[in-house]
Formats: C-alpha cells, structure tokens, sequence
C-alpha cells in the first residue's frame, strides 16, 4: 500500500506528521510519502531510524496553516502539501492521503481542487469515529456542511453505511439519526423529512438516537447535519476536556487527594485510554475521490500512526467504488432537489 | 413570597419534592403550596417537621407522567398538578410555579392552557444555568422550539439578557450565539441572520461562542435554536456521565487504584459538586406569563429546593414585568415575519 502523510499537517509539524508515518511504516511496511517543505521533513526523518522502511520525501513549496482561510487557501496555495499529497492519490501514486492539517482547508482542496466528489455525490461529509468498547462507532457530518438538506443526509448515510461495513468491520450496520429525542415525534423539520427518506434507503435504519446513545452504542452510524454534528463533537470534547481539568486541580489541591491520585493513577490511564480520540487518529472525509483521512491538529505521533492505520483500512475496504457502486444504486437520492 | 411545587414532577415523586419545599420553607420561610395527589402528599409531608412552616397542600386529581404525550395532555388531564399550579400563579395566589415532571407538558401547559405567553413574546424558551466558578451562564433555547427563525433567537437573547441581570445579578451581560466556531463565517443560515439582529439590539453582543466556551465562562447568555440547544446540552451530560461511569469503573477494577479512589474521594467530591446540576436545581421557562421553574426529573430533595431558590430569584428580579418591558422597546423583533 502507498500512503501519503502530509508532514506539515499537525500543530507541531513536521514532528509528530514524521514520526508517525515511521512509527506506521515499521509497523506494516507500507510505502509512505512524507510530502512538505523537504528540509524541515529531511531534518526531522533524519532522526529516526528508518533503514529498511520505505519512506519517501515529496517536496511541496507551500504550507497551510491552521489560520488560513479555507475558502482562500485552495487557490491562493496551489503547491501546497495538500495539494499535491491529494493529486497524488488521484493520479494514482498513491492509495491514501493522512492529514493532522487545518479540515476546512483539506475539504476544500479535496473537493473543489484535487480528488474531487465522487460521481453522484451530493455533499461529502466529515466524519468522526469513536470506539465504544470494542466496537467503532462512524458520526457523520461533523462539520462539511452547515446546513444540510435531507437529500444529503440520505447520502451521509449511505456513505457511513458503506465506511462501517467496508472500514470498519461491521456486517449489517444500525444506522440512526442524532437527535433531541427517540421518539418518533422528536426532532427538527430536517430530522423528520430524512427519517422519511431513510426508511426508503437500503440500510438498517433504526430511528432517532440521542447525544447519549453514542457512547451506549446504540447505533454504528450516526447522521447529522454537519452544524448539530459539529456542535455534538465540540460539546462531548468540552465536557471531557472541563471534567479533566477540574478533577487534576482538585486531586491537587490536598495531600491526601494528591496521594490518592498517584495510587489511582492506572485506573485513571486506563480511563483516558478509552476516551483518547488519538487512538482513533482520524477519520474519513467520505464522498471524495479517493481516501482522505483527517486527524485532529493537536495530533501526537501515535495520533498519526493511528490515522494512517484507519486510512489503511479505507484502501483495504475499497470504500470509494463501493461508495461510488452503493450511491449508484440509490441515484434517486442523487436526483433529489437541490 | 408564595411558591407553588408540584409535588407530582419528579421520577420519584412526591418524595423529593415535598423533601425540597420542607427544605425551601425552612430556609426562606415562604409560603409554600404542594400541589398534588392530597393523600400521598400529606402521607410524605408528615414526615417532616413542619412547625412553625407556612406549608399547605392543594389538592389535584391527576398526575402527569414522564410518558404522557406534551401535546395531548394538556387537554386529556385539565386537572393535573401542573395545571392547578399554574393557574394558581396566573390567578395571583402564587409567585412562581416549580416542578421537576415533564418539560414538554410544563412547557405546552403553560404556554396554551394557563399562563400563556407574555404579550409581544413570540416563542418561550426553555433554559439551562450553569455554573462557572462563581458566575452563573444562561443557555436557551434548549428544546422548546425544534425549529427557529433568527426573530426568536433575537427575543430569546432579549429575555436571556433579562434573566441573567434580574435573576442571575449580572451587572451587563455578555450575550453570544452558540456555533460551530468563533469566526465571523461561520455558522448555518439561522445563525448568519441571527448574528446580524443581534447587533441591531440594545444588548452586549459578543458574538459566537462555542461549546467549551460555555464553560470558560465566555459569555453569560449563550442563544442557541432549541434543536441545538438541547444537543448540546445533552452531549455534555452524555460525556459527563460516560467519564463518571468509566472513572468509577476502572477505580474500583484494581485494589491499588481503589485505595487511591478512596483517598482521593475528598477531591472527586469536590469536581462532583461544581458540575452537579443539582446544586442550580432548575431553570426558568422564559417567555410565559409567570415564573416557571423547571427541574430534571432525577431531582432530588436539595435539587427541588434550589429551584426553589431560582423561582425566588426570578420573582425577585420582576423578571415577568422586566421581559415585558424590555420586549415593548423591541417591538421591531415581536413585528418580524412568522
């Protein structure tokens, strides 16, 4: 397999983007193509022992970063490493492409400029996975798209269907609607008018699902409009992110607490484990010509290793001809308004 | 000031809340109407010690149950506790009405069988407060409306504003729209339009806010759709309640970290107590004319009693009189279109 790591993706690139693609490279073998400015990734590969790997440089003269305006940055850089990381899976020299980088941006190069939408796609859709327990769990849109029409939510469906089965493992996928409610008279005009066309779809449609149910794995692919997706992800993150910080301050703030969490510190590990989203690295922006897996800036070398597994996992899958095949046989969603 | 509980809200009804009134009358010595199945309230009631306390029970024939449908039992159960209490405040025997039962009934029973809405209101809110530090936050809508026109989310910041200076003591609350970022484009359509009412009003506007900056205390009203309000506000109970659990889990799966949780449990304690939505208790239903305080079902007897704090809170600040002012000034929002 032939996968392409953007090194100027994460905050701290090129470090953890290059350390990452080796850490991945040792592990399966893989051709791996580190594209970015080619001191900075010379430098930092230098420092790892990569005899025997198949690790490769792609110069690219340009860098987006994390402020660059999505809407700006696909024409304003051409030769940056998202572009020409994703020309390269689409004039075939490669299978995949990993990014830590800046999402807006991927999306915008991936759709408008490089790989382009997969014939009959509507919108893509970015996605999020979660593990729940041993099983993974595909949340989509979590921020393509900020205002959705039910058309687009029948193809994020079907594209989160296809991922679970094809990626992820999962035989006969349930696949649900986020929303305010389980009850069938739950939910916003959009949750009502894709519920319709849902239960038209070939898919195991099971209903509504709320916030919580993500984390009881009630369901295996969840559906949201990318603005309610996104607001979903941000609030789970914020919570997580709020509850770790109170509890650090306050283990800390007397002995007997601080001696506790010392002795508790495995349990708290094991805790963190579960919830990390680096386990996961990243996860498919699905409706594109090709295999783009997007991780979260903040992204460590294990992130990116693990990013690069669930891209691996993508090729594997063959998940844009099944994409591609599963939508053809829906074109009545394809020909929806809109 | 006379308060009305219902004493048939909560899960474990009318224990709880004829446990948080007692608590309420001890404290503020208001008058104090329980409002509910007579037999069972005064069974629970002579538990406590009620000498010296202004307490009466008012006799109401029917309950509304957690299952009952909002939209039909409005009609199908004329004489439930919700109903005579509410009516209670709408006749001036009462100040505020507070239930820890079935918001979607709550909400439609005041709204079109009882109070009704204050003049000029277009749509009540449903809210959440939450405390950061020392402050307090309102989030609304969190589920009254599925689906909003950017006229509403501007009346809900208005009554929002009112809230948080009346009730919450916020000298000049910062108001924000929650979003899925920051920047000035982002955003779905309702926001965009949202955005550009919101500045043409007498209030703080800052501008977007998003989910981890309600708990940074960003803003002090934060004005969302009620789909989304309640997404978010149900992701961040559901990550909540998932760290709990995996935290209680791991601590106890080996004897070491189970001492550490042990010594730790003062620091545990002590998070607990500054998430728990409990110690804010309940949350208005903003736009009704007459204070309502809604409370989670789970409630217990110090949840009741600190919606009870909140309902005197509100009836202190005039927050009725104050949203009615402060929505004649605006009169240019109540003329909007829908």
């Amino acid at each position: 397999m032939r996968i392409v790591v953007d090194a100027m993706g994460s905050d701290e690139c090129p470090v953890p983007d290059v350390a990452g693609a080796v850490m991945a490279a040792q592990e399966w073998n893989d051709a791996l193509f580190l594209v970015g400015d080619p001191q900075r990734v010379r430098q930092e590969l230098d420092r790892h022992n990569t005899r025997g790997l198949n690790v490769e440089i792609v110069p690219a003269e340009q860098q987006i970063l994390m402020t660059d305006k999505p809407g700006v940055v696909g024409q304003s850089k051409p030769h940056s490493s998202m572009h020409i990381g994703m020309n390269m899976v689409k004039d075939n020299l490669a299978d995949a492409f990993v990014t830590a980088g800046n999402t807006g941006a991927a999306m915008a190069i991936a759709t408008l400029f490089t790989l382009r939408r997969i014939q009959g796609v509507r919108r893509p859709a970015l996605s999020s996975i979660f593990r729940v327990g041993t099983q993974n769990l595909i949340l989509l849109d979590i921020g393509a798209n900020a205002d959705s029409k039910p058309e687009w939510l029948g193809q994020f469906a079907m594209m989160g269907k296809i991922y679970a089965q094809q990626a992820l493992g999962i035989q006969n996928p349930r696949v649900a609607l986020l929303s305010n409610g389980e009850e069938e008279g739950k939910g916003n005009q959009l949750i009502h008018e894709a519920q319709a066309l849902l239960q038209s779809l070939e898919l195991r449609f099971i209903g509504n699902v709320e916030p919580k149910d993500v984390f009881r794995g009630q369901a295996d692919v969840v559906v949201a409009d990318g603005f309610v997706g996104n607001i979903a992800v941000k609030s789970f993150e914020a919570a997580a992110s709020l509850l770790f910080d109170l509890i650090r301050t306050e283990i800390k703030s007397d002995l007997v607490s601080t001696m506790g969490g010392l002795l508790a510190r495995r349990a708290f590990r094991r805790v963190y484990k579960q919830v990390d989203p680096f386990e996961v690295g990243g996860a498919p922006l699905l409706g594109v010509n090709g295999v783009v897996i997007i991780g979260h800036g903040r992204s460590n070398a294990r992130a990116v290793k693990n990013a690069i597994r669930q891209a691996r996992l993508a090729v594997e899958g063959r998940i844009v001809e099944h994409i591609q095949a599963g939508l053809e046989k829906h074109s009545d969603i394809k020909m929806g308004a809109g």
